[in-house]
């Protein structure tokens, strides 16, 4: 905080929360908040009735609870002092923020993630067996899926998603993130929601999923998000000659992940091998996100981010080749950057997987 | 807009964009946000790669893709004009409102439920259909653990809670919100987190859960919000009376629901039973919250809120008596007021039903 010349921080719902502190705000309308003085005692603000969910760590953060006819807002406003300021967690809901202003006119206030970014995105060897965790147990399901032990045919997407989250859960996580499933060309649309089509002979089925595996008892998780795509049937030559470009990119991308590497160039090694494979234009998002408490965190793998990877970053690689109307393809891994290179959290096979049709 | 002085209304995550376009938008870093001036064309920016999620309506609202290297911030502010009094949704993230407040130094925001809320508050006729769907359901719920279906004794409140959240998607619900169950002297605790407590003869068990009840396809639900007691075994004289005053308390304050009250008299009468039953301070959260699309939303039950109540509100009446170490009851239905009088949604029986040991 000193060095970013914040004076306070706070936070409330979201996941910098429970990584500080083990605690989980609920997302409703009685306020939660955190209050950190880069000088001075930490406190958190709770709702009384939610007070006895909060475990005290008298030598972090002392518990105030706040009664129903209180208002919140001017308890945290009188905690920040003379802050000037004032960094917010990202996620906090706007009305908090727009209540806080009115009781702090004087204040300027910024984004959290400026003091917590740059500290989450460097995982602890703790955090990277807890992403480790996660990976595994999402490769069991990819394995399972490429092995034909899921059944695809004749089923919805819709049942697919439900199939695999039922899955996600029974490998250990916690809780289920998301699980895409988009069938023939549905797998064009990179953020697809699984639906009523069914899964037929000739379709490619993308699949993308994760959820948040529990790390010990620390009150925490660590998130998995995995994409494999199978074909039912052979696949056509247009299908095989692309998702090929599309592993070979996919590979030297992992390979590229090296610390000091800025975080565009990864990306950019993806994005050329797949324009020079005849398919400029179709990779249309960015390369992949940082991944830790959060699915998406910092580092963001994308054109314009000259910041280079560091040590204990953990980030995805997913680069994506999307032929509107006909087919799309996607391979993601986790890969954490270290000073031996990079290490890919997952494994399971990166071919495009034939199953029966 | 006009009536509330506001040029500009902006909402993103949360209840608010859904229950105006059918659609919800994804809670992550990529900004989703449908800006609505007071006059003029409504716009929707949408990540480029989640654009195929939303239908489009063309004399509602029109849709703008946002691509990955664009600053969707930029954008939102442009798009604002030369507005000076914009809203913005209460639970958009606090980044993009610190994001767009540098972008436009000279407006000045509000909450979006200075506008949504009142609209909001009021259920139309379909909605009050929703509700009582909503209800009816996890009154089903409520009518079995009361008949001994639901095994209690031996089970962890966690195993309890699960199996709540599977009755709660069987009986038609969409989502699980919440499941909370409480055994013995845990149910003083008002928002317990069912833990690995095991029910045994002799406690009584709290039960409060609901879950979002899709509305046909309109893309929204709505939620149910339910809490029932039972005991296991005959209940000691001490919870007997407790309980017939919580009682009594409860079918007053709903009958006092009427159209026109001020919400916080309706507290009031809770409370005064509560208090002159010989429990006063053990009633420590407000009566109700407003229910619809979002468990809690607009109008509040709570002491200091002399809004009167109109034709069309939909709220939960919810008192508890909480006597810490000992034990805790609440008993909470779902309520409209008409004009005809308080229609309460839920009708499980409002006893303490006594389940065998």
């Amino acid at each position: 905080m000193a060095t970013a010349g914040v004076d306070v921080t706070m936070v409330s719902v979201g996941a910098d929360l429970p990584w500080l502190t083990g605690y989980r705000a609920m997302p409703l309308e009685r306020l939660t908040m955190l209050v950190v003085p880069v000088d001075g005692e930490a406190t958190m603000f709770v709702p009384r009735l939610e007070v006895p969910r909060v475990t005290e760590r008298a030598d972090v953060f002392r518990v105030v609870g706040w009664d129903e006819t209180t208002d919140p807002v001017a308890l945290v406003a009188a905690a920040t002092g003379a802050a000037r300021s004032i960094a917010i967690g990202d996620q906090t809901w706007a009305r908090f923020l727009v209540d806080l202003q009115a009781h702090l006119p004087g204040a300027g206030w910024r984004r959290a993630s400026e003091v917590l970014g740059p500290l989450r995105a460097v995982k602890d060897e703790a955090e990277i067996e807890g992403l480790q965790q996660a990976a595994s147990a999402v490769d069991r399901i990819a394995a399972q899926l490429q092995a034909g032990e899921i059944p695809l045919v004749g089923r919805t997407e819709a049942a697919v998603s439900d199939d695999l989250s039922r899955r996600i859960v029974a490998e250990g996580h916690g809780q289920v993130n998301f699980a895409i499933v988009a069938a023939g060309d549905n797998a064009a649309s990179p953020h697809h929601h699984a639906g009523s089509r069914v899964i037929e002979p000739g379709h490619i089925v993308l699949c993308d999923f994760g959820g948040t595996f529990p790390l010990g008892d620390s009150g925490v998780g660590y998130c998995s998000d995995i994409t494999r795509c199978v074909h039912i049937g052979e696949p056509p030559a247009e299908v095989a000659e692309m998702y090929a470009v599309l592993q070979e990119a996919q590979a030297r991308a992992v390979a590229a992940a090296v610390v000091g590497a800025p975080a565009r160039e990864v990306d950019d090694v993806a994005r050329r091998l797949i324009a020079d494979g005849g398919y400029d234009g179709l990779f249309i998002h960015r390369l992949g996100h940082g991944i830790g408490v959060e699915e998406h965190e910092d580092p963001y793998l994308v054109a314009g981010n000259d910041a280079p990877l560091v040590a204990g970053n953990a980030f995805s690689i997913e680069p994506g080749i999307y032929a509107e109307g006909r087919w799309g393809a996607r391979i993601e891994d986790i890969v954490v950057a270290t000073d031996h290179g990079p290490r890919a959290l997952n494994t399971a096979d990166h071919g495009l997987a034939v199953v029966d049709a």
